[in-house]
């Protein structure tokens, strides 16, 4: 770790800024999804959501299951799965100094990986595409921790 | 906070504290109530959990799913997809130097639409009570990603 | 942008980098092992991932779910129920100049208690073995909660 003047003149910090950003929104905008292809098919899992699309007998018939939705959720969830770890250790490895174009390199590759295992996961594109963007995201995050377990263990 | 003058100087940062852990505390909430409700109406998934409450069959017949403990959950689940996009945008926000007083009214929204999506979730409240929380919400959490992608796009 | 002269010298922040880095690690670690049990025990959700251990009828088949892969999935879910709010608020906690010992035990605890969940999760050991494990933790996350609200409150 070495002295951070100011953070905007911490150039790694500034690019982990603006691509957790974009994976961050990128993250959300799959809730977004799963709402919009909740109304849009009229598949939900609230008896008060249903409503708003029938009454009584009508509006239960909408409370069900639907593969397309539940693809999306699970999309999402493995984003939550991956995207929080890489920001939280990307935190850190952007605060212990490390080389900038390193840096930048791993956050590329990951925002990368993940946008490409969405679109692997929402078409769906054949295994091992949707794979490999998770084992290149997991990579990237786990070669951030064991830079920063290497560079910064104090137990 | 003595001795790192710069960051206990920073009101946005100090704000941000304030507000994030208070949205974090009740999302932690929500998971003790999940807790509270299997015991209390002895709703469990798994059998050693059940195993406290009967022996044998007496237990299997605990290891059930329930509305109420499903819509906990579900609430619980929303609370962290939409919290920890806002914890980690917020935390780049309140150091990219945002003004103040804007900073402090992103904050004080997004926490009142979280509280409020949670009260519409469990009551439940017809719709479009929990959607206006949400919403609102994610428009707080994109509104301080617009700025932030705006002010250091850095790629 | 907020000055942070030096986060190296910061004790508190580097002993927080240390422990959040092997809990976040651990927390993915049952990510990577879900996608292995899915794969040596054929279990699968995505008719893609099936069809990678057979054609037609018999890719099928492997679509079903499983107590096994079920219960690491769960222990996968806690991990990020509990793990996130702690990196959240112990990464403001650290940076509100805690004592230094103070802050040390509070992260050597959740790792312990963490690590014990898993393993009374995956095992599993009878209850009340995981509970306990998932109420240190969560006693950990509010006590610094609580330090940080009673020392920095600013609304």
């Amino acid at each position: 770790m070495a002295e951070i003047p100011q953070l905007s003149d911490n150039k790694v910090f500034m690019a982990f800024t603006s691509y957790a950003t974009i994976i961050l929104l990128k993250m959300m905008i799959m809730s977004i999804l799963t709402g919009f292809m909740r109304v849009t098919k009229k598949v939900f899992v609230n008896p008060e959501d249903a409503l708003s699309f029938g009454k009584g007998e009508n509006a239960k018939k909408f409370l069900r299951t639907d593969d397309r939705v539940e693809r999306v959720r699970r999309a999402h969830l493995n984003d939550i799965e991956n995207i929080v770890p890489f920001f939280a250790i990307g935190l850190l490895y952007s605060l212990s100094d490390p080389d900038f174009s390193t840096a930048l390199w791993h956050f590329r590759i990951f925002v990368a990986s993940r946008i490409y295992h969405s679109i692997a996961y929402l078409t769906p594109l054949p295994q091992p595409n949707r794979g490999i963007g998770f084992f290149i995201g997991c990579g990237v995050t786990f070669s951030m921790a064991f830079r920063l377990l290497k560079s910064t263990l104090y137990l």
